[in-house]
């Protein structure tokens, strides 16, 4: 059974494995991005794949955020059913039955789609006209990720499509995923340039369609100040600010970035012990490893190895370390947040640190495993 | 919402992403591990970490399994909810709270659980003198992973000492987990003549002790043939089997094996159309990739790309191969099958094959998430 600890916990009466939220930390980076959009005159649509969490959407739009995005329909459902208002599904789906939530979706909350297809925009219309609903569209431009989003050239095409079809055209989805997570400062602005060039191609060809572009919308945590900087966005969907995983620290940032800080960890505990290590409960069950394994949180003389599915094996980083013993607490910063999040029914806010805090709120993953 | 498909769905109606059990591969694979280890007399326990299903565990149990291991407290704890009557918690536990759970879980089910400390055996004896519990305890042997166990001349002070706390002392746990994936026969077979070099060593050490040793448990399913022809184990722990994930099926086999076959899949639609890619809508929040990335099914002329979370790129292997187009089902064969289960709520199982079987029963991941 998965319980949840009693509000007003410390921190040490915490079953472990758990992902923890530092909520002192969550907040800060809450403040810290709300103030920077504000203070450029850009809509803030944080991108909800990385908390999966009503209540997180609703503090990020209580601090000045327009809604959030999501990737999937089934998400989408999951945080409407929680009394999020405003959703953008910011990914394509062409399945027709999906395509019928989705329209059933949309009458009950404020709702926008991305297409990049004139299959996907045939069917969506279909199936607004079946359910009576109203949808958002913007046309996803492929920005140098190569991965989802229409060539610019044919952007205008298929928002003429849109328009034709009786639908709302909102504006460009541009998003450069392949650019969060380069290492430097410089090459992450040449990645954000060419996405621009991109955006600039596809406005032309709006242009030459005789459709308006009200909104361009995209960027993450990696790469804001240089859409921010562009003119060309009016809309951020930052999402991992709010906990900034450890391969977000890893990029250099002499970019004027704003600071955010860790505020996600997973607490474990040391249940087996060698002469040359010591062995938590917590694996790749507990804490997604695509962007690398964890780091142990404040002991950098200790190194995390793969220790398989439900076990981390900590050494001493070159050779020197006193090892935590039996029963200890270990504190881990995981590699990626969105996966890593998407692994637990629930995040375990707690208030006053790591050491001496309590358990001020168990906070839902009400999307958590809503992949379709 | 996730949805289950309704029983008798074609599986075209099966909403993507979605794990698919072929149940009729999954039955054959259950009965010829099931004959394998009755044909040497051999008990059968097996990993119910690969699964965390009560459901499989039962069919397991029905063939002839003694019962099921586990790797969390909170798994044995959700499947004995669901009616297993026999878990063994084949890892160590050291926290106290979480001790008095397994205390609390012995007077319910019959139940094992493995010791590598002193401080492990004295906090378990404990918890179970206060709820009067009994369960079966195993001294785990480092055999060669280099992970959890004791050494094996200690085994035979802590097999003491579990003897003189009143704890009912049932052997060994003696798995070697680096050794499942070694590709060659060769190297698995020297990985576990080392093991079995390792059990010996730690008999002699509880001879030496004066305790007997009713049992040796162990063996995956990358090298189960090996320790059935030791002569040493006496239980066979396999767990993958049920499945077969894409990672044993790139080790070689010439090793006198029973063959098994692949029985889970990733159901995925093709979402996005480029020249030159097709993108799924399944990513690594839908398949784990400690492994590697999955496979395409039948389809060796496309290679599956990394496209991060929620998506999954398809391209023309060598260049040459007609992409799938917008729609279109692709089958997934996941690198490892026990965190790609762990991902999902249930797994949909079908009866006819994949391409044009029917639903038959929606299978419940009763113990997903239980990493504590």
């Amino acid at each position: 059974m998965k319980t949840a600890p009693p509000i007003g916990a410390p921190v040490a009466a915490i079953d472990t494995p758990a992902l923890v939220v530092d909520l002192d930390a969550f907040e800060r980076n809450l403040c810290t991005m709300a103030a920077y959009a504000a203070a450029r005159g850009l809509r803030l649509r944080p991108h909800a794949k990385t908390h999966k969490s009503a209540w997180i959407a609703a503090q990020q739009m209580a601090a000045g955020a327009v809604g959030v995005c999501v990737q999937k329909t089934s998400e989408a459902e999951a945080l409407a059913q929680q009394g999020v208002a405003d959703i953008y599904i910011s990914n394509e789906v062409v399945d027709e039955s999906k395509l019928a939530r989705v329209a059933a979706l949309a009458r009950r909350c404020r709702l926008a789609i991305a297409v990049d297809s004139a299959l996907g925009i045939e069917r969506l219309a279909l199936a607004l006209r079946a359910a009576g609903g109203q949808v958002d569209v913007f046309v996803e431009v492929d920005v140098g990720h190569g991965r989802c989003g229409a060539l610019p050239d044919a952007v205008g095409r298929l928002a003429r499509q849109v328009v034709d079809a009786g639908l709302h055209f909102a504006g460009l989805q541009a998003y450069h995923g392949g650019a969060q997570h380069l290492r430097t400062p410089a090459a992450r602005e040449a990645a954000i340039a060419h996405a621009a060039s991109a955006v600039r191609s596809a406005q032309a060809a709006l242009a030459g369609a005789g459709v308006d572009c009200p909104l361009v919308t995209g960027a993450g945590t990696g790469t804001f100040v240089h859409e921010a900087a562009s003119g060309l966005w009016g809309e951020l969907q930052a999402g991992s600010y709010v906990f900034m995983d450890r391969d977000y620290a890893d990029n250099t940032s002499d970019d004027g970035a704003p600071r955010f800080e860790h505020a996600l960890f997973v607490k474990s505990q040391v249940t087996s012990r060698g002469e040359d290590r010591a062995v938590v409960d917590a694996g790749h069950k507990s804490h997604a490893i695509d962007s690398g394994l964890p780091r142990v949180w404040q002991r950098s003389d200790l190194e995390f190895a793969n220790g398989g599915d439900e076990h981390g094996i900590l050494r001493p980083r070159g050779g020197r370390a006193l090892l935590p013993t039996l029963g200890d607490t270990v504190w881990l910063l995981p590699g990626h947040c969105d996966p890593t999040v998407n692994l637990h029914d629930h995040l375990v806010g707690v208030r006053g640190g790591l050491d001496r805090g309590i358990v001020e709120r168990v906070i839902e993953v009400d999307a958590r495993g809503c992949v379709g």
